[in-house]
């Protein structure tokens, strides 16, 4: 049987709650209610609580499905936008109910680390020469199919909602390096893998990571990670599993992660 | 590295849309709209979409955590349930934020296939019995810290809302008996894995194994799962793998669950 | 001071719930769930509760704001459309917000009773002839500025959402009358003042009224009116108060409409 | 008919949008998104637009209901709160649904005029002596079934929402005095008609005015007016018309009140 050998599993989630740092697009984020509540003088001694989520599928730690972006109308594969395709519920196209369980080998590039700050902040973005040192220095090599993630650190500051939002992110250049390695996804621990309010220069284009990994390369991004405790213990290779919801024609769900490690590495 | 052993990757999550099958208490179910749209006429050639999801926590394949239900308003391990634990926002205690990501032996129980039938419906429930022998036919052995799937066999009518809402259920005996084995957690093909409606003659609820289960062992409950591809494939062990989203305070979340077979087993 | 004239007033707004009847694309309607609760053992004896209330501006008894249609995609007055105008957030022109108290003089048209049945269904659509039959059979004149109610006598069925939603309609020579009469809004007991589903030969669009009424005249129309009370008295002429929400670029908003009738007429 | 003498009609309703100041209670207040949209490539020259409304019926212009509020458990006239009548969906008594359409004589009681200030603050309560003295000064006599509405000034700054919340309130002796009087309604132009956060040394609860008023007079409590527009014209005296949403089991309602006033007066 698989699993054989014991893992330690980290748990890549940052939690959820009204509050947590959203991108304002999304706001207001993530709302949970209880109506349903255990009360006594009801019929039966076993009582039921439960609620209602009101929640933007990109708010808290989440997956970008292919849908999510365009450039000049066009989605990932060239399937132009149109009402059939864009609809008052979602797409029939690259909706997020088409992204497979996601197991894969990952890899931490950890570019706060290889600075030596402890977070990076807006104003100095990660560059491809960052990721290629970091990767450089961990001994790591990245391949076709595999999930890479980026830690700037802020994934500390995940409950002060201000600061959070003034991180750091990856630039275009950064961006067009991962794709051509081919990987499969790629994660932060920032609200937008990009660097928030940013045009880049060339493309012309605000969050052009996105454009150049979801829309020209079909990779997914994944936002918000918690990349703490796996920087902390210097695992840079592990197992990455995702899970996206099937919200048939979502542009995103929200995801918990996870990496595993094996005890004897 | 881990899964060196190439596997194959049953989904077991029912997709999910508005008008999907749901419990009544937990009606509308989901909701997903798309509000914001790729559109020409903006000032980039990068365009967004995304949209809100309105949900009820138990709604499509989910897991419930403990503090779903209580039994004379005590919750899993004598908590009694007051206002400071049981809030607007969700419970402080036993939310599903406090469910670990669940990776453990899974095993396959289908009762369908043992009593030859394509479906089990309301009015003949699954039994200790039945699954005693299940598991004897298969060869399986349950220990403690698996996690069982019981099949119905419903999970090929998830399209029918109708229909689905009559499917059979597990009874009190059954459930008991799967405590005591120590499970970590149970799942099945149907909408609230007891049979809707039945009250149990000798604990004088309805919907029994939730009380045996979550209030009395502690042991998950998920619901709404699609055993179909496995049971096609007649895999009865796998790797079970399933990562409740941390919606702090939550009584439950939707759930993308997986189980890994290795492909020469 | 006004009102002198002690006056009866007729509440015209429908009962709102989960599972009154909705026209499709606005389902689930309207859901309300309490999660804030009165409950003991907090700090005060004074306690709160409260909900959330997530609905569709068209649910229950509501008023069509004038961006809710387009005709070739120009709103009425000849604006077109565009991202800077239709946002994810709602309309920039021609919001619910823009429609003022309205307070005007009210006509009941009660077809229903002119034609002597219980009501009007499907199929046998309110006629530009019905109108002005029904109008002199009253002995009522509609002039500019007034605001012309018709009754198909399906607001005595709310109760049964199926049968309520095969309710009879206003035909387009019908709109077109009441446009060329400048009346400043109409309303009906119905979900979608047209006859749902019907496509008008001339115009080639389905619910021809909204295209005539809200895009052509900018006139606005009023569903789901309650008119039993107002016809059982044969009260053909009353003053109209109508207060849409300023729900900032909304396309509806639900009301209360009411009519005053001078206790002695 | 009645209205023959033209009314000027002053619309007390803030506007309704994502960040207007709300109690904190009630975030995130009211949210709107647009998911159906005019667009072309359809089938039809007509289009429609909709969208989804995801509110607190507590946020913005609204009206308390009476099972808002209880004292000790019990709603005004003495009604134990139970599950039977607290329940996930609302209240089956004393729900929004039970206050009638309120059309009845207004007072202003300008109260920041008649302090010579802007606008009250939080420190400075409105008192007893504050209401008794404005009424004189303006002339104004206060009746049973009267509708008294308070000015304290901050519907001026309903844009600055973190200003807002810091309003003044109307204590408890003020609206004792105003229940003695045995008014229908009161109204004011801040977020809770009491001060926030002040705890009543003689009733030991907050928000005092919602338990003198709403649980033990059944006196309705309405917030977030906009009386700048009658305080300006000096307008003491007018028909109030206030329609709540009849949203069964709602604790409240959101509302567009109008005032009405001759024109020649």
């Amino acid at each position: 049987m698989d699993f054989a050998t014991p893992s330690h599993v980290y748990d890549l989630e940052q939690p959820r709650y009204f509050g947590a740092p959203v991108f304002p697009s999304h706001a207001p984020g993530f709302v949970y209610s209880l109506h349903r509540r255990h009360e006594q003088g009801v019929s039966e001694v076993r009582t039921s609580a439960s609620g209602f989520v009101y929640m933007a599928e990109h708010s808290g730690t989440h997956i970008d499905a292919l849908c999510h972006q365009a450039e000049e109308m066009r989605l990932y594969g060239g399937q132009e936008v149109n009402p059939q395709i864009q609809t008052p519920a979602g797409f029939t196209v690259l909706g997020v109910e088409t992204i497979p369980p996601l197991i894969a080998r990952g890899v931490l590039l950890d570019v706060a680390h290889y600075r030596a700050v402890e977070r990076i902040e807006a104003g100095s973005p990660v560059t491809r020469g960052d990721l290629e040192a970091t990767a450089q220095a961990e001994g790591m090599a990245i391949g076709g199919g595999d999930i890479v993630l980026v830690r700037t650190g802020n994934g500390a500051i995940w409950h002060d909602a201000m600061a959070y939002l003034r991180a750091g992110g990856i630039n275009a250049d950064a961006s067009s390096w991962l794709a051509s390695l081919r990987v499969r996804a790629v994660g932060a621990d920032n609200i937008a893998w990009d660097e928030v309010g940013v045009v880049d220069p060339d493309l012309k284009v605000s969050l052009p990571g996105h454009l150049i990994l979801l829309v020209r390369h079909g990779i997914y991004i994944i936002e918000n990670l918690n990349l703490e405790e796996l920087a902390r213990n210097r695992c840079y290779e592990f197992t990455f599993i995702c899970l996206p919801l099937k919200m048939r024609g979502a542009t995103g769900s929200p995801v918990r992660p996870v990496a595993l490690v094996p005890v004897h590495d």
